[in-house]
């Protein structure tokens, strides 16, 4: 039966899987529209709307295992969330898939793995060191990710305050909206250097017209740039997550974080 | 000019009124529905739909000097918040209206009172000691209360855990919702002795026909029930707090909560 | 075909119909929600949902003949509007029900009728002068009409100025909502003496819970009320209209109304 | 405190400011879809999203004084209107930001600059000399415009009468959307002989994917156009509208509006 799960794409057991999806409810720390908590949720439901083939990569989903672990404990504090997505990931075998939540739980997936670039596509840069009196806010997840990662890089930024500003290009690599909208994804693809790499997606990237989201900023990427950059980009993809959107009456929000999952396992499965 | 303020009740400077709006927009330990945050600007813009003459206690508010000071700074941690709200408090000589925001800021404005009752009409005992590793999470309002007041009464509650119950039976006063309903408000009323009160009035206590709030609970009271306790009960009221109402697309929480307010000033003014 | 037409109810032509629906898409004076321009054709939509038989008044709609007239054209000056409203009802032989917009298109309706009283149900006492610096604006609508019908009866106010209040003690009759809440509809009719009668239901008379409405006034009557009230008086209505109600997504409010309607005619032929 | 002003961009009072928001909520002319009179407040919740600093301008908001003077008196008729923005415009000695309300509200504010050129993005030339009796329905603005201002460029236009059409070739500059989304922005602004303009965004300019507004017509501007412009065009602009957007529930419009002035006031400095 399949009870909240990721339609057509959770198909095996965890111990066999070759992909485990795991929703993070987790939205504490927003500063503007609270409600990504419900993603993952909506998006199994959305999920029912997807068939077994993608045609963007010509690759049936009969030919992979999946497992949609559900979702994890998110009550008490955000260090007890990080312990538990880190025994999570410490026991699977398989390219962990999580969905947010707000960006902050990109920190929690991240850090459990060694020697990767962390590429994020982002609307904001995420770098300020403590918000709120907290050093993990949804607007320090990057700063916090670069104490865990060597190699940081954001992909269509369009927002932030000076001093990110500063410690961005002091530290990391930063591609602007307006570059990727001017020049195209193969422009940023070719600049890029990292063979092994955590994904993250924050889908306020894109422009409002095609999601809802915790912060929403316009004249952002099209659902297309990603897509190509999944088609493009050559290097190796060991873990991915999906946050900072909300469910929509129309579905909308969660139908396109649905298929952005589907087409990273198609994607990963032909490369 | 219309500031965006508290309409046909904002006539005054802060230091000759004597009822103060202040909006507390804080939601950030809601355990289920977020959102209350945007509460206080909707009621302000609701409020433009109220007259300036109060039929149930005949009175016009050309006869009273109200100031809406607009919301107050929710940056930072809980307790600077508290922290603020009770600098402010303490230099203002009016009657507050706090507006939230989670019930929790109902703590941060009754902690100013000395020797009051504190009266909650609420669905829940909020009465956990600890909560998402939180002692100011929204499910604890009412214990953090009970260390700070004496005399604690709850009206309308129909949900709670066991431990909140025994802890309530053997510290607080509670009328459940079903007497309220089978028996009426005059026969709580009739009941009451305190004569000096803090009010908070969680809008989770109305039926969620009426209301769209945070964690809602089926069969709840009316508003009618509110509206004849602000008749009947005459005790005097010195706070007021309206808490966890989010805001709906046809404005009726928010006119909801703007008319509670309209018309605990008319009553505070006929007493 | 049934194109945008009253379900089940329009099975006549103009010309031998004992029931005429008439859509008067005008809201260009709300001051505050707009919207109720919309009502008519979503009223049409909603009626899809009715059934042909009232169970209330045991009476089947295969038995009466109903046109949908569609909606007069509202282009122009209010003035005009009249004018066109008033050409309408001249050339009809039928108890016309009209739907809003706003409540000022009552006066358009009523007006055309001689010796009857003037019954609306109503929030509001709607007896500005003027208001905008505009006579035809929605709170002025039942002075506009003291002004043409001189016994005017109000159910279930609860909103209005002093001055409003004073003009109405010595102008007109007035049920207070308080009165129907404690009192019932029955005590009401029994004090109504009029004979022939022009009904008028601004829909904001009901709690906001049952309807999205123009003005949402908490506190309200019940749906059950007016159906009571249909019930139970037993004077000769001439003319009905609907008024005020905005169409909601979940389509309770136009299905309230369309069901409105249905029982409205199905009274009248019981009589 | 937060009073509900304009986030991080109101930090002035009146006398001392560079630029100063200014609300008009008024809408009662649409003739379709109302509810821009509820834009202003909502942009201001909206800017609770923005940053102090500008990344396409790279300019931090802490170098520029700026007042949020909340919402003018839109009661009584369009023409005390037109009176009370004048009134205003007087006094304040810095660049005013009007917040609509619909497109009419542009006439009561670029009226009072003299020997401007009016540039205004809009998909209608709303070039009607009257409309609904009314020489001041908001599809008459440009109209009543041009004869206070010699000078008019409309860009992004796909909508009017044929009458319109003649009116606009013999008077004023229109550049269709078509060649807009054609040859871009740049061909455009090469072709703008202007040095000082008032500047008005009507948001139906933008496809209906970017934004709620009264009056949708498809195959619109993308925001990143208006970006351009604001990038490009090299002209003095003296004072700016938003006026036509209707609040969602999504936050998109009230975003883009906010942030469309946030880039409006970094630009109006680095110039």
């Amino acid at each position: 039966m399949h009870i909240d799960s990721y339609f057509s794409l959770s198909n095996s057991s965890l111990g066999e899987s070759e992909f485990v999806i795991l929703g993070i409810p987790y939205d504490s720390t927003q500063s503007f529209i609270p409600g990504s908590r419900f993603l993952p949720n909506a998006v199994r439901e959305a999920s029912w709307n997807l068939e077994s083939y993608s045609m963007l990569f010509d690759f049936d989903f009969n030919d992979v295992k999946i497992c949609d672990a559900g979702n994890i404990n998110v009550d008490g504090t955000f260090i007890e969330i990080v312990e538990r997505v880190g025994e999570f990931y410490e026991k699977i075998n398989a390219i962990p898939i999580a969905i947010g939540g707000e960006h902050t739980i990109s920190y929690a997936c991240a850090k459990n793995f060694d020697n990767v670039c962390y590429i994020a596509f982002d609307a904001h840069l995420d770098l300020r060191d403590e918000f709120d009196g907290n050093k993990f806010n949804h607007a320090c997840t990057v700063r916090r990710i670069c104490e865990e990662i060597e190699n940081v890089i954001l992909i269509g930024v369009r927002s932030g305050t000076k001093e990110e500003r500063d410690f961005a290009e002091n530290n990391i690599e930063v591609f602007y909206s307006w570059d990727v909208m001017e020049k195209g994804i193969n422009w940023i693809v070719d600049r890029l250097e990292c063979k092994l790499v955590y994904l993250s997606l924050d889908v306020d990237v894109f422009d409002p017209a095609f999601v809802h989201v915790s912060t929403p900023e316009p004249a952002g990427l099209f659902p297309m740039h990603f897509l190509q950059f999944l088609k493009k980009f050559k290097g190796k993809i060991v873990g991915f997550d999906v946050v900072e959107g909300i469910p929509d009456n129309e579905k909308r929000t969660q139908m396109l974080v649905a298929r952005m999952i589907f087409e990273f396992i198609a994607r990963s499965k032909r490369f």
